[in-house]
């Protein structure tokens, strides 16, 4: 339980009647029209403007995490939609609730494991290999599987992950931990013996490390790119609904499977 | 309700092993390192790529609404976080709930009295001053205020609009729905002899118009925009946290001024 | 927008070291063990204990808010437990989420009929039949469909409703209200040539009428109800789940019919 | 990750048109009239009706946790209510949103450690002593506090917790598990040098082990019950706010601590 304090103080930013401030630069002249909504939320998360290279990067990974079709978490907005479609902000707010540890988790778990097998990354004489094979064995040793590898669909290859890469290495975001989770795979295809590509969650979380995010960060840049793809999702749901089919598919399959007819029809 | 239809359908995207689509365009080449978080957001609600000059008039729009200091809906995902850190996205879930019509409502409120006043724009020879005196009538007449006018704070100007609309201009985005609503500015403070400043709603509401975003669409920008000033909050929270205080001060006021000490002092 | 106040003020109740009082009653001695737990919603919505008949009648309707079977809401309530099973109460908040005006409108909207249609129950000459054939009309003019009649499924009787009119008549709480709902419903049958059962909805609307809550209040006791059914979705999602089915039949039907293969099949 | 399913199934319920049916209960008949509402609880997490001396006991676990004053839960529902009055839904979702380890995870805590100390309760002959001598030990060689002990209010008895255990007791659910979280605290007391008092989540705790519900499903008691009480709360915001009053003075402290005035004070 945290402490008591005296004063509320927040360094996010501040209003006046003629200014508005946020992490000390002035919205209308120093922001709008010189800052994307990616380099925005740098801004917020990072507590400083990106370089025009940072910029690149960082808006391709959140870019990446805005869209991925039909997940649950579409599914959820779109049936809570269907019952408040007055309320558009709560559906979304549905949507966003299940990105727990099954599915945006591999992002934050694959930057804690390279931070902790490399907490240091600048000293250049790491080895490297040697830090990947403990830590393929350690994860292997707890029944654990290596976060960030592996995807039911994207195989052998991830196609968002090299691109990821390339953009990374082109930007200057290409370091130790990028080297690191590619060893990483190495041991662990060795040692499953089977492909096991670094997925998009995967690529994020080594691209976090380079920038140097806390891991419990990651989870954030999921959450907020997801709400701009839930949006479009609604959008889609008021014109072109689904809910209603799904829920009265739903609905039929399960009178049919466990009402009074399937109840007589047992022996 | 809706009718029932025999095939699922959505347009958003697909995934194969190898590819991923997103409203038509290959995500790890014709998207990543080529659109940023705004573009995105424009891809997905306006179905298309922007043109540069849109770019740079739709990031303005959304990075506007981002941030707003320490309004209740941050304040109720810190309280949130502060009950259950594990779950990060369920407090930026919680903090968008409470953008229904108080605060976001106007900015969709204002796009909405822009097309009714004018569904017409491309048509050069309306009569922006005629539509402008009846709009403020018609709401006078109702007894509503008009939307996208007025702010407790930013008085005699907001200092986002100028702004906004100065980009807009810049861009190709100044049309007769930017003309209009300054219009009825100039109508609704004759009537009501006082400074009424075009708030950042308003400004962005008439921009929305000049996209031709459906004004039901409008709150999800605010939506979108906000899960990422949110996360920026609980970023901060997670360091310096204001919730417990602010949950400590709450309760023991109200124990002095309800509880068994009050009562007994009352005569 | 509300005014400032100099002191925060709740008549909920308070906590010292060793009292916790609730609307004035001692938690330990004079509420655990003497009131279940709808008493106990009523306590906190009437600020009083209910009579044994008050607690009868008012456990009955929201004994009946509870279940549904597989709704939207309950869909919604599973897809979130699939992604944030460590979050219970994230997905019980996504379930509820969509209780807005499409299912537990009607609820709220049966109530504000009847008290505009009869402002003063008491005085026992009222008119009802001349009611009833104003409020038909007075709907119909409006285009507007009677809330609290008709169910695609329950027809040509809600089972519900007959059984909650029985509990109210039987506990003193079949008054005006209750007589009102159903001469409306014998007008609006009237008037369509078609059976319109006083569904669910529509009873408890007439019941809560009866009880004088006021009718903005109404679907907070669906809200409350329904987050009790949704546990025990998800407790049942816990040990034999249907959202990873649901969503995988889902991607895959709009992956046949929007996917490439269906681009490429069109003439 | 699950695994496909050919049918979906639920053995909560059905409808047809003219029944509807609870865990094998016709809801009519059998439900309305006959359960209050922590019965209707019960049974759809127990899956079968409560015996009147259960429904005592249940009814005041789960009244016990509907209300807690002004808590941060309650707080944040009442921010959100003031953004969006017309989503009542969406503020009790925000608010039920941070039930999460902090607050409610103690009750989950001291079931499961029970459930771990002692998984065969039937047998008498347990030494209940030497398992609580090595749990309170075991807590302290991981440096975690024991769940379910010490308050920062109620002390040196938090009064909820005598009561809850007469009430078990006098209905037949005081047995091993109550007592070991007596001996438990003994323990822990001794070790620790100070008052620790068995609290009202770890007095839950403890009874649901005697009722034999999984841990797992604990903290749903806690959420269906808070529902209840954050109802409560926004029906007195509607007509009694605090929500405006705590924004206004939240954001004033912190313009005058984080400010341009402040800035410039700073040398």
């Amino acid at each position: 339980m945290p402490k008591r304090k005296d004063d509320l103080t927040s360094d996010i930013g501040w209003s006046t009647p003629d200014r508005i401030s946020v992490r000390g630069l002035d919205l209308p002249s120093e922001i709008l029209g010189h800052m994307n909504l990616g380099d925005m939320a740098f801004l917020l998360t990072a507590h400083r403007r990106p370089t025009p290279e940072e910029s690149t990067v960082f808006n391709a990974i959140v870019v990446t995490l805005v869209e991925h079709g039909i997940t649950p978490s579409a599914m959820a907005a779109r049936l809570t939609y269907m019952g408040a479609p007055e309320a558009l902000q709560a559906a979304v707010a549905a949507g966003l609730c299940g990105l727990g540890t099954v599915f945006v988790g591999s992002m934050e778990g694959a930057a804690k494991m390279l931070y902790e097998a490399l907490p240091e990354p600048a000293s250049g004489d790491a080895d490297l290999d040697g830090i990947a094979d403990r830590t393929v064995a350690d994860f292997a040793a707890r029944g654990q599987i290596v976060p960030g590898l592996g995807h039911p669909l994207h195989k052998p290859v991830d196609p968002r992950t090299p691109r990821l890469f390339q953009i990374a290495a082109e930007n200057g975001k290409s370091g130790a931990y990028v080297d690191l989770i590619q060893r990483i795979q190495v041991r662990a295809e060795e040692r499953r013996g089977k492909p096991l590509p670094i997925n998009a969650t995967g690529a994020i979380g080594a691209i976090c490390c380079e920038f140097g995010f806390p891991w419990q960060i990651v989870r954030g840049f999921g959450v907020m790119a997801r709400a701009i793809g839930l949006v479009g999702h609604l959008l889609e749901e008021r014109t072109d609904p689904i809910a209603f089919e799904l829920w009265q598919r739903t609905e039929e399959e399960i009178l049919k499977n466990n009402g009074p007819a399937a109840k007589s029809a047992k022996p």
